[in-house]
């Protein structure tokens, strides 16, 4: 199997590569310029292993949610390498590469959207350090987030940066970085559970809309917006 | 701070860099010529953070135990990069960077040596994921490491290739990766431990003899082979 994998829909930018036996991940932080950082790195992660894009079974490309500039950028990359052969795409929940830690814990991963609001999956407990979701991934307010913790016997895990006054009583615990191993399990699990779809279809998980979209609303009414 | 790491001392190659605010973490797997893959991977990494070997304030190496050819593959690239500016040189016990997982129990990590015996290390539990040794890396052994798990409540994580035969009433775990955040922690605690040395002074941990060594040994008795 030979494929190549990036997500940057946080802080962190993810790529992993596989050319049979040989896999080769690679973490990228502290550089929020994805937009000139992501494709030299491809450029090097495919470079380790021998690939070339024609070479690929698929491309792996995490859709999301998080930093809505960060997944824009990942889906035109990931779109872009796919067009000149037609290579598949699949689909990865950005949420899942930050959920293995403590996975013998139910577990929700939050990601901060605006003031306010989170991203946020819930995780089921595995006997296998394996990443199993309980929940769609989801947008939504504190109070929300925090009726679903106190439902649920979850840890709170938070990815990024946040307001630790939007959960005042309620212990958490620093999000980790995945590791090679982790973000190799995921994409198997993927593999198996959704596999790789025609690369027009795959749509990003923004969950949310943009402010832009928000501010035209309010100024034109719905029914403008509708029927442009 | 401005540093290059790595460890080959396991079918693993990591490697990792930090120029001030931005890091770059990297594994290779599945391509056991750490003595061809080595010296390209420094270069792609070191250029992904735009460092040269001028810039290092030190070198981290994985110094074992492990894979002795491994060892000495890791140890010669250190000391080659640290001879032409002089730079410093951190030592680092390759168990450690497999010992990440299930920080919050006690927990013993081995690696096969020769048959029937093992490198192993044993850890303390932590609350902060926190790598914390709580031996000296030995070399025993089956017995000798049944033992201590005996006496200890500590849980057995095996790294890489072992015979289930020699644990066979022992549950074991298969030692995981480690993420960029574990591996960058185990440098920090390093660093703050020991500290950079001097590179001439910084020595492999074998902790085992050669093959070579015992046959000669064998064949010219003890003596002469102190006389060599």
């Amino acid at each position: 199997m030979r494929f190549l994998f990036f997500d940057s829909s946080s802080s962190n930018l993810f790529l992993a590569v596989r050319n049979g036996e040989r896999t080769c991940f690679m973490q990228f932080s502290g550089d929020d310029k994805h937009g000139s950082s992501l494709a030299p790195c491809i450029d090097s992660i495919m470079g380790q292993v021998s690939l070339r894009p024609e070479d690929l079974d698929f491309i792996g490309c995490g859709i999301g949610p998080g930093s809505l500039t960060g997944v824009r950028i990942g889906m035109a990359t990931a779109k872009g390498l796919c067009y000149p052969h037609e290579t598949p795409l699949l689909p990865i929940c950005s949420l899942d590469l930050v959920a293995s830690q403590m996975a013998h814990q139910e577990r929700i991963v939050i990601r901060r959207a605006r003031a306010g609001y989170y991203y946020w999956r819930k995780y089921r407990a595995s006997h296998d350090c394996k990443v199993i979701p309980d929940s769609e991934p989801s947008f939504s307010s504190v109070e929300s987030i925090c009726s679903a913790l106190e439902e649920s016997d979850s840890f709170l895990f938070v990815d990024g940066r946040f307001d630790q006054d939007d959960f005042p009583s309620i212990e958490w615990f620093l999000a980790s970085s995945p590791s090679a191993d982790a973000v190799l399990h995921i994409i198997d699990a993927a593999l198996e559970d959704i596999g790789p779809k025609p690369f027009r279809e795959v749509q990003p998980l923004y969950l949310q809309r943009s402010l832009a979209e928000d501010n035209w609303d309010k100024r034109h009414g719905n029914e403008s917006a509708k029927d442009l």
